[in-house]
């Protein structure tokens, strides 16, 4: 049986390749995958070989946004069966670390997240997987949507780290696709006014279009002041929660001093070794600076969400590419001109 | 200056009568009543001549859920003025006791809520109150909105007491207004799936329009064990929440036995003095069973909330009168045949 | 090898038998017993042959208040080896389901606790659990302590869940080993006044010398009011947190009477299937109501408590006695008149 | 009758006059003061004229540390009397805007908090003070203990914003009043092990004698790395919690390098208006970074800690003087010899 895999060897070097499919064991699941989307991290790998602290040290599959189809389960594997649609939540913690256990598991020491250097990524024809992190999917939602859950599970996580809720003014810095699945999630939760920014119009008109009620194009020359001043300008009040959705030294600088006393910043995305920033002034009104790892027992709502429509996945996804076409859809996504690629696996 | 008011003298006994103009001090605002709801304690008091502890003695005026427009100031009052549409939060706290400066002034020591006993209600032409309880409406929202905001306001404040977040999965008992806003608000804070049960089927049909998924009659000869399983298998699994909005002993004993390990129990409402509940297996459980008192900081989410569109107040307002048909009003919210009855005051 | 072991065959009918030395997995390890406590569960078996919802089918070794001395681990096991002196938290989890992955264990679907019918105990001469619930002992405990480091961390999480802080005003019901560990738990986390009752004059000496302020005595012919009454002039004020450590019906009802308005009841321990309660009232005030699950992330804090000083868990051990007279320290169990009781094994 | 007062006119110019006994409203209590603690607020205002953003811009009677007898109560005022003996919670808050409301009266927009700039303080004879912030002493406490209540009340609130609890490991880096305050608070709410650092080897005397289980000298060649180095090895583990008292840029950073994942960072006191951090790193391990404001609601705990000898203020206070000596006590402060020096009033 073939396993065509999309796997990269090094900056700009990524290969259609035959592995072997993998065997499992009795807590795993071999999953066919259907879509996987492409992702900021995956554009680090490819163009540098390495994401923050990840360093590519030999071969490594792409990919850690899947959704396929069950074909068999280890014999100790309840609640899943061959045929089940599901969404591969791209972890493995070891759930025995003091952070498994006190239900952090995105804080793992060992998690094997897929497409790190020691965890193989799923842009391949067959993946295993353990079985309780494949999470079902509804009939109502499509194997692009499966695919799509995994940001989607970042940005709920991201906004249960800021704690919004029914009437949070909100601004969100970073209009790429995280920023803008956290204005679709915070809408979701209740947010009453979004305001959003980035450095390139394109993506402020899908913002709109999506979840934004107030977009403002930051421009080069603004200094951090008159980008402050602009956004309560605009949305009447200083938020009560900053998202920092890009992770500039800038848009750190900003959020905390545009934020209401009492209020919070988080930022998800990883930003500079160190920054310089106005952190005391922040600190001594109580505004909580937070980050947010990953995903946390987000699948499930994210699903939720997405299958009862509070959530739009579809308009969401922007363009699709067959697994052979992988380089490609990898160099659509350095252009920034995408929201979500899907790749097409099997 | 006229001040026609409906007072209460005793039990089915509401009068119009002729009132003073109230003086402001220089904290309050003076205000002229455009809207006011009808509630279910405006209707235990008018039927009982008492709701709960509270106890009729002597002649009041009715109502608290009211809106309308400020006519005047006193001097020491920022951020509101004179022809200035507001939303009247009915309590008067007395800032000072340990529930108020920990931010609980919905259990204040001496609240001063309007329409009880010591605390007059605001079915009047003119009404005072202090002033940072009057809440401003955005241009976007009908007067008759305005005064539903109160019950809104209740509803939002037992959803956070309940902790609602997206993809929750809801059980509301009780489909009268509470309940139906609860079933708003909970969907505006992204819960997945919500059913409702009630033992009138009208209620039902009216709670599937805005906001259940799924409802469920109640029949008198069920019991709580059956009541439990089809809520399950209709649900398609236990609640994570079971909000108790009819305080009926039976919603108290199936809340308990219904809800998921670790969930909540919320009950919203006045029930009977003493309750048989299985109470044991819910706390082993580590099933919380909490209450929800009133309003508290709620008023400026649900404004926001109905400003955006997240929660729809117009097709939850059912019927009108004017305030000489007050008697007439208070008939019809008796007979259980209206959602929500404004009683327009100027 | 051999292993003798306290098996429980039926009520009042335990033997001391010698059963096959266990062999461990590699995630396990096998640990030579060296003391091991006596708890009301144990009595519960002993002397009804269940307890709670938990019935004996078989013969079933007793005990699950441990400690010993690691004589070997599996494979996989990392931070644990053979010599290291170790308390054992009797659940092995199944680390899968929704509770585990959420970081609430004490909730888990399948959680093989040790002395329920599934799961043997650990009155025996080896015994084998899942390496990483074995916690190390700091030298300058003893294996007695061990062992009762198990009641101290059901303490701790009751303590946890009940939210005892800095200045907490506490009422605790029900002087027995549990409610006395709460009480010098409550002291550790800074609780300012504790108040306890019992039925036993005896208890509440206990209690004074090890952790209460004050104590009362509870007499068969008070009203619930009455000691509502006599809590509230002991302490000069209504608790913030009331701990129903014996959970009788009437501990439940007074519970939610005394306890002041915004403060939470807490109950441990298993009461009567339904029980008729003042409910509503307390509801009405927000006054949570909350149960505690054995434990959850709270060895480490209890071992730690003991290290430091903050606990003394030596006066907390009042009686010993070799394994091969268990019915004679079941029997003083039984009788009421000791703290806590510890099995010597080896 | 005489008000002699310690007025601050400029940067070493701190006078003693004769001031008006001031006249009291229906809400406020006349109090004559007996000590009052000397602060590093004080001493910036009294060596520089500021203190953070607060700017001396006219004669102040300095001091906001202080406890004295009730002279007279105003009309409105209930459960204070004349005779009682009382600690000044320096703080007005307006309770009108949001902050106050939702009980974060230490963020009220107009605080009128004693001896800043627009809000007298209390080094003098006679004071008025709205009276629900005046706090009834316990026969038990003396009158400096109700002065040093203040530090103590910011420590606890710095405390509760960090979330100490049973078990924490917890560094603070700064060996000043506050810190050595926070580690006794630490303390008193179960915190097991607690390394206090200092550039100053006295300071680490003091600490270890009243809180700290080790204590490490900061020495000027050490690199941020080092430290975090040294920590851990002394700690033998990372810390759950770090405070930085001092508010260091160095602090700051090795505050979010050593803390241990998932952990929190606290900053007491007020730093440089921009720091360079390891800010990415540290959010990326969902550390969260938190600041301190002032006291909310912890005078109650800290009276009660110090009535229930949780915590020892005695061995707190170093130092004593009349007022008249108000220079030589801010001289010998301003040396770093002291920890805690009272002003003697009356």
């Amino acid at each position: 049986m073939d396993n065509l895999a999309a796997v990269l060897h090094g900056p700009y070097d990524v290969r259609i390749e035959n592995l072997q499919v993998p065997v499992i064991n009795d807590d795993e699941a071999l999953i066919k995958i259907s879509c996987v989307g492409i992702c900021g991290s995956d554009l680090k790998l490819y163009s540098a070989g390495k994401c923050g602290q990840e360093v590519l040290d030999g071969p490594m599959v792409m990919g850690h946004e899947a959704a396929g189809v069950v074909v068999k389960v280890g014999g100790n594997v309840k609640g899943l069966k061959a045929g089940d649609r599901v969404a591969i939540e791209p972890t493995q913690p070891c759930r025995k670390c003091e952070f498994c256990k006190t239900g952090r598991y995105n804080l793992c020491d060992e998690p094997q997240y897929c497409s790190t250097p020691k965890s193989p990524g799923n842009i391949c024809q067959y993946y295993k997987h353990v079985a309780d992190f494949c999470h079902k999917l509804p009939d109502n939602l499509t194997m692009e949507e499966g695919a799509a859950v995994q940001p989607l599970a970042i940005a709920i996580h991201a906004c249960n780290r800021a704690g919004i809720k029914l009437g949070t003014n909100l601004v969100i810095l970073g209009a790429g696709p995280i920023g803008v699945l956290c204005a679709m999630t915070a809408r979701a939760m209740g947010a009453s006014k979004i305001l959003m920014t980035d450095v390139v119009e394109s993506r402020l008109e899908t913002a709109r279009k999506l979840a934004a009620d107030y977009t403002f194009l930051i421009k080069r020359e603004y200094s951090d002041q008159e980008i402050v001043e602009k956004i309560i300008n605009t949305l009447g009040t200083r938020p009560n929660i900053t998202i920092d959705a890009c992770a500039f030294p800038s848009a750190q600088r900003v959020s905390m001093l545009v934020t209401k006393k009492g209020g919070t910043v988080l930022v998800v995305g990883i930003g500079d070794t160190t920054v310089e920033v106005p952190l005391s002034g922040a600190l001594l009104q109580e505004i909580d600076i937070r980050g947010s790892n990953r995903i946390l027992d987000t699948y499930g709502p994210a699903i939720a969400a997405v299958s009862s429509g509070a959530i739009d996945l579809k308009s969401f996804i922007t363009h699709h590419f067959p697994m052979d076409k992988i380089k490609e859809a990898l160099e659509l996504a350095k252009s920034g001109a995408a929201m979500k690629i899907i790749i097409h696996v099997n």
